[in-house]
C-alpha cells in the first residue's frame, strides 16, 4: 500500500512527478472520476484550511467522504488510531487523511493496512508533507528551477512541521535554505544556518513565513516585538528582490509575522497557495491510489532503517 | 458579486422575482444542475432547520458542500470572518451561507470578494432575509396579492431578525403590518403600531408568531403567562378569519407562543413553511449565482448611503 | 410507513428476506441508484462504526445525507425528537437513522409520520436491529442453516441492546442461544440459560462477544479478571470447534473481552462483520424505502399489543 507520511520518503524524481501531475490537473487533463471511492478525513485537531482543501480535492475527483473528528469518533471510546484505520479499511474506505497531535505515530499505524492509503495531514511537530508539496508547486510556477534558489523559512522552526517538511524537500531539490528564528525556536537538527530577517529579505527568492502560535507572540518583551525583529514589515518587503515571492501556510496572524497590508501585496502568493493546494492534493491522491510512487511503504521502512 | 444580506437591499421587483423563481422550481422546471459548484455553510450558532434546509436546497441543485461550524473552523484560531471568506474564495468556493451572532458584520466582510456570493442566514438581531423570503412565498400561495394584506407579527420584536426582515419586506410589497409584543420587547425603530393579540387574531389574514427564547419565557409573572397574554390560544384561533393562516419560523415552543394542539391545525402553515424554505433557497441560490439581481453589491452600498 | 425499530417486529420470513437481499447486493445486482433521496443520520451518542457504515451504505445507494448530531441540532434548542422528525419529513427527507440514549422512545416518535422511514440504530439499552441483522448475515455465510445452531452471547447482557436484538432473532430462526455473564449483568427476561465461558467455547458454533463499557471493566476485583473469568483467552479459543466463529460488534477492548492476539485470528469474523454491515444496511434501506416489509408499522403495533 502507498502512503504519504514524510517528505523524507520521497525521491527528487517523485517530488517532481507530483508537481508535473498537479500541473496536468490544473490544465484540466488527466483526472479520472473516482466514483464510489471513499476517503475518510480524520482531523483530531482543528483545521479549516487543510480539511476543506482536501474535501474539495476529493470531491473534484468524484470521491465520497467520511468526515471523522475528535468529538464523535471512536477515538473517544478509547480505540487506537490503528484499529480505527483497520475498521475504515474493512468498511471499504480507500484513503485516510489524518491530522493528529502525536508526532510520528502514523508509521506504526500504516503497518498491516492492505487496501487503505494514508496521507499525513500534519502530525504534531513532525511533518506536513502535503503543505510542503503545495509550497513547492507554488514556487515551481515562479522559477524555472529549484537549483540554487535562495529560500528563507522564518518563524518557530523548532515546532513547525511545515518547516521540517520543506527543509527536507527543498534541499533535496537543490535549493539553498536559510532560517530566521528567535534562539529558543531554533532547531539545530534541521539546520545551523540561521540569519537575520533583514539579511533574509535582501538575499532570498522565496520568503516563507510560518504562523506564530498565539500564546507565543510575545518574545522577550511586549506585543509587536516579533514583527519588528523577525516578521515581514513594509520596510523589509521593499528591500526584497523584484521577482521574489512571499509564502505563508495561513491562517495569517496579521501584524505578527507579517504587516497586515502585505498579506495581499504584489509579491504575496498566500491566496495562490490555497488554490494550488487543492490541485496538488488532487495530484497526491491520484498518485497514491494509482500506486504510482516508486516504492511501496515497506521499502520506505527499509530505506529509513538502512 | 451578488449577495443577499438584507431585505432592505431588495426592490419590490426583485422580491417578486424570487417568488416567481421559487414557483418555477417547485413545478420542477428551470433549474440547471450545478455540478462542481461548491457551497460553504458556515453556522457559528446552532441551527437544524435553516442549515438542513440550505443543505437540501444546495444538494438538489447538484452543489457540493463544505460544512463549517464554530467547533472545527479557523475562527477558533482567531482568524477573522473576512479572511475565512477570502480563503474559501481562493479554494474555489462560490457560495457562503453564513449564520453568526454579530449584527451587521457581513456588509464589511462582503467587500473585496470577487467570486464568492454571501447569503445572510441570520446575523445576531439583524436580519434573516431567506426566512423572510420563504415566509413571503408561503403567503403568496394563499393570497392573490400582498396589497392591503393584514399581517401581524407577534413576539420578541426587538431581538428578532425575522421580524425585522419581514417588516421591511411586507411594507415594500404593500401589506399592512401590525405588531404584538410585551412593552420591553417593542422596537419603535421598526414600528409604532402595536396592538393586542386579541385584536390581531380578529383582523389579520396572516398571524406570524416568533419563537420565544427559553430564558425569556416568563414575562411579569409565572410560566404560562406569555401564552395567555401574547400567544395563540385555541380561543383566539377560533376568532380568526376563516381563510387566515398561522406562520412560525420554528422550532416551536409548544405551550409558549402557541397552544400545542394548534401546531398542526387547519390554519397552520408551519410545516409548509419548511417545505417552501427548500424551494425558496434553491431560487435564491440560483438567482445569486446567475447574477440576476438588478444591482451589484456596490450599488446597494450607494443606495444605503444616499 | 415502514420502520425498523425492533427485531421483535420482524417475522422469520422477513429476516430471511433481508439476508437474501444483502446477498444479492453483495453480488452487485439489484440495487437501484436512489438519486435525490435524502437520509438523515441522527446520532445523539458517539459512534464511528455504525454511523460510518450507514453513511457508506447510503452513499453506495446514491442517497444524499443530512448529518445531525447532538451538538448542532435543534435538540439542543429543546425541540422533541418527534418534532425534529416531522421537520425532516417536511424538508423532504425520506429516511432517518436514529441512535439515541433513551430506550423505546422511537415507537412514539414514529407515530404520525407519513413519508419518513425510521431505522433504530441503537436506543439506550433497548435494541440495535441493524447490528443484529448484520450478525445474522455474517453467520449465514458460514453455516447452511440457523436451525439448531449453538450460539453463545457473552458480556453485559442486561445493558446490551445487541444481546437483546440477537436473542430475539436467533431464537425466531431456530438457533439455540446460551449466555455468559457475571451475575449482576444477567437479565432473566432475556434468558435463564447462563453457562460458563469454558462450556460456551466447547459447545458453540458461534461465540458472540459484547463490548464491555470501560467504567465496568473491573468485576469483583482487579483489572484483567474479566478476561480470565468471562473473556475469550487463547486457551479457550483452542478448545473451540474447528469451524466455530468469533463475533464482536466492535470497537473491541483488547485484553478485556478478548485477548488482543485473537482479534484477527482465523476464527474471528470481526472485520468481516464491518464489511457485511455496509451490505446489510443497504439491504435494509432498500427494503424499507421500497415498502417490502409484510406489515405496515400500524400492524406491528397491533401485533405487539395483542
Amino acid at each position: 500500500m502507498q502512503h504519504l507520511l514524510s517528505m523524507n520518503h520521497l525521491t527528487k524524481q517523485e517530488i517532481e512527478n507530483f508537481i508535473k501531475t498537479a500541473r496536468t490537473i490544473e490544465c484540466d487533463r488527466g483526472t479520472l472520476p473516482m466514483e464510489q471511492t471513499f476517503a475518510s478525513n480524520i482531523f483530531l485537531e482543528p483545521s479549516t484550511r487543510t480539511k476543506n482543501s482536501f474535501y474539495i480535492a476529493e470531491r473534484r475527483l468524484g470521491m465520497d467522504i467520511l468526515d471523522l473528528n475528535g468529538v464523535d469518533s471512536s477515538v473517544t471510546k478509547g480505540e487506537t488510531l490503528e484499529d480505527t484505520l483497520k475498521t475504515l479499511e474493512a468498511l471499504g474506505v480507500q484513503l485516510a487523511v489524518v491530522r493528529q497531535p502525536e508526532t510520528g505515530i502514523l508509521q506504526q499505524a500504516a503497518q498491516g493496512l492492505s487496501s487503505l492509503s494514508i496521507i499525513n495531514a500534519g502530525d504534531g511537530t513532525g511533518e506536513h508533507p502535503t503543505q510542503s508539496l503545495l509550497d513547492l508547486y507554488t514556487i515551481s510556477k515562479e522559477f524555472p528551477s529549484f537549483e540554487n534558489l535562495r529560500v528563507t523559512i522564518a518563524g518557530d522552526i523548532k515546532h513547525s512541521r511545515v518547516a521540517r517538511s520543506n527543509a527536507y524537500a527543498l534541499e533535496k531539490l537543490g535549493a539553498k535554505v536559510s532560517f530566521v528564528a528567535p534562539v529558543p525556536w531554533r532547531d539545530e537538527s534541521i539546520s545551523t544556518d540561521y540569519i537575520t530577517m533583514d539579511e533574509a529579505c535582501v538575499q532570498s527568492d522565496v520568503v516563507m513565513l510560518l504562523r506564530i502560535q498565539h500564546e507565543r507572540h510575545v518574545i522577550g518583551g511586549q506585543q509587536g516585538d516579533y514583527l519588528q525583529e523577525f516578521g515581514l514589515t513594509k520596510q523589509r518587503e521593499q528591500r526584497m528582490k523584484d521577482d521574489a515571492i512571499i509564502l505563508h501556510p495561513a491562517p495569517v496572524n496579521r501584524g505578527v509575522e507579517i504587516e497586515s497590508s502585505l498579506v495581499e501585496c504584489r509579491k504575496s502568493r498566500i491566496f495562490d497557495q490555497m488554490a494550488n493546494g487543492v490541485v496538488m492534493r488532487m495530484a497526491i491522491i491520484q498518485t497514491l491510489l494509482k500506486g504510482e510512487l516508486a516504492y511501496e511503504y515497506k521499502n520506505y521502512q527499509q530505506q529509513t532503517i538502512s
